[in-house]
């Protein structure tokens, strides 16, 4: 059986090409009887089969060439695919800890395959809802970060090796990340969405808000057109999957060079998002304070480890190949200092300003997530989103203002009790 | 005769090539007696034939494969000719009046065949040594940025057509810039030269100088990261050729996606140099005194004019392509006039920053300019350098202080009378 063109799979189709496969079939221990197969993606973006067989496992990730829950009207380069399994492979060489191994790409069939993640992996946000506690995600997601971001940048990189060309063709992902997020929930469009009547007031207000709009015009222009590190794109935490004893980042097809607050950013703007939907879920038995203060610390601790981690990176490798910051000019502990504190802190605020934006287009623009769709009444939903989207403006507007993550911390919490 | 591998033109081959080429033949008349062939290159980086014939002329550029000056062991890609022969064409056709017609374009042979620019034609630089006022040069470079940096911004282009991987390849050249502009002068270096033993402690300073540096960082984090338009990339008074009359840029090797201030900056920074490289030349017959205010009001119209020709742009095509202010989101006059003054105040002081860059580089670099060197007497020289040197520190670490080029004017005047 050949596969010479793009072929959507079904179970028949993806049983063959198992077989015709090596490194896949390999990896089932190349028996192919008491084979289970289960397709699990949620059929927006791509097929995700799990194929489970007596002697091993697997992963196939297939990217479809449109979104289906908006219509073929809006089709995405199933380029996305290679894009996914380049950034999975060098991230996951970076970080082998916390990104599954993959074991195939095929360019034409634009199919991944990859480690199966065993139960009790769940994906992060499920967890965030159940109110499930991870002792150790933030130093996990911290390590993650900093490794991922640090060597792919010019702190690690020669300029040679940082500016490959090999990242520039993932425009149309990024041009979608920017319509989304950067546009839309700013003006009218069609695809806008929020929980009517109740925040019908508050979209309008962010789509009059010239300061609100400044600021999202400077980020847009940051993720645009700064080239600074080879990041994930999507890192909220729909895109981790967890268990007490693991975390593993997944699904980076929208990765390209660019800025790193804006991953950074992504996940701490979905825990914040998560800390304000948590009263929406608190009737369902479970009291969630303390796991609203987990939340919080979380929070706190994955920026503060990410900041330890990141700069012990760049001690550790001060006369390594980076050429941002030549030793032989950055000669002295003053300046080295100095230099630290300012790249941490616009890291800093890039972060907050991006994560602010992550949380704002998650209530009034086209994707929203299921920490608040899942709060059933929508009287209840609304006060929920309209607490985490008060927090988000100011966030964006005052991120500059902010000096580390505890005073965040008690903003967080001061628009919780309003 | 066929031509399918590099080789270096000697007049022989030249005339052979220009024989077996139409588009070339064509330009010279079709006609190959009474020719006249000369070579004007500096022979540093590249050769350079001016062809005329009775029936026509033309300019033969061709790249080798490092830099002459410095010897073999600085080798330069011969791709520059690719990248020079693009942005050529790419200016050329945004701004057809100062950018001089690409005849032919040879990947192989690194050959470049383009208009001949007759006399008076003169190199600008060598134009201000000797004391010309060129009334229009102001008006004409402010058209030529404006056009070129504007029509090739997120301000006029689609993301996916702004994010063009064809110029990620001209890392090398990159590579050299950030050398010899963001790291050399800051460290001791092989390469580095001032008018010694003058202008030793001067030297000396700025290795010192933990502000500078920390500025210098961020300037070059901006050249390196920053994806802002396709600039030229070496915009000084050596790449303009003019008359009275006419304004032609060439040399356009070093472009590529960088930030739009460096293309400002390095012209009038360059003009800077010039003003206080004057007293050096007056001697020579000529009192300066009226050459300097002519300089510094260039110097003021080229920013001005910049300004209300980029703006005016901006204003055109406000309903245009460009994604980075969509209209449907910046809908008012309010927001407008605030988007574009952070803009421009952005890139004043852009500009600022990579023009004293620019001019410490050219007193304590790898690579002088004309307009100190050609002045004899060294401590003359040193004199001038010195005053320089200083405003130009003083620009590099108050830029965001100054709020419009008069203020700027009246420092340079400050400095020179210390």
């Amino acid at each position: 059986m050949a596969f010479d063109g793009f072929r959507p799979l079904d179970e028949k189709i993806l049983v063959e090409y198992l077989k015709a496969t090596p490194s896949l079939a390999a990896k089932l221990g190349n028996k192919f009887d008491g084979f289970e197969i289960k397709e699990v993606g949620d059929g927006n973006l791509n097929f995700v089969y799990i194929v489970i067989a007596p002697g091993g496992s697997c992963v196939i990730k297939q990217a479809l060439p449109y979104i289906r829950c908006i219509g073929e009207s809006w089709p995405m380069t199933q380029d996305r695919a290679y894009f996914e399994s380049s950034t999975l492979q060098e991230h996951g060489r970076l970080c082998p800890e916390h990104v599954p191994e993959v074991y195939h790409f095929d360019r034409t069939m634009c199919l991944i395959g990859m480690r199966y993640l065993e139960p009790p992996h769940i994906i992060l946000r499920k967890g965030l809802i159940a109110g499930i506690e991870y002792p150790l995600l933030a130093e996990h997601m911290s390590g993650y970060m900093a490794k991922t971001l640090f060597y792919t940048s010019l702190l690690y990189l020669t300029t040679t090796n940082h500016k490959i060309s090999r990242y520039c063709g993932n425009v149309e992902l990024c041009k979608h990340t920017e319509q989304v997020i950067f546009s839309d929930p700013y003006k009218v469009s069609e695809y806008n969405r929020w929980t009517t009547p109740y925040l019908d007031a508050d979209a309008e207000a962010i789509r009059v808000d010239n300061i609100l709009k400044l600021e999202i015009a400077e980020l847009k222009s940051k993720f645009s057109e700064r080239v600074q590190a080879l990041i994930h794109g999507d890192l909220h935490t729909g895109s981790v999957m967890v268990t007490t004893e693991s975390t593993q980042v997944i699904d980076p097809e929208f990765s390209f060079y660019g800025p790193m607050g804006f991953d950074v950013g992504a996940f701490i703007g979905n825990l914040i998002l998560s800390y304000f939907s948590q009263d929406g879920h608190s009737n369902e038995g479970a009291d969630r304070k303390l796991y609203k203060v987990w939340i919080l610390k979380t929070i706190s601790e994955t920026w503060n480890l990410f900041h330890t981690k990141f700069t012990a990176l760049w001690d550790k490798h001060k006369d390594g190949p980076g050429e941002a910051y030549l030793l032989e000019i950055y000669n002295n502990l003053d300046l080295q200092l100095l230099i630290k504190k300012k790249y941490m802190d616009d890291l800093f605020h890039d972060t907050l300003g991006f994560g602010a934006a992550k949380m704002i287009r998650r209530i009034v623009g086209v994707a929203h997530v299921e920490d608040f769709e899942w709060i059933k009444e929508a009287n209840k939903r609304a006060d929920c989103e309209r607490k985490a989207l008060n927090f988000a403006k100011t966030l964006l507007k005052d991120r500059r203002q902010f000096h580390n993550i505890g005073e965040v911390v008690s903003a967080i919490e001061l628009f919780d009790t309003r």
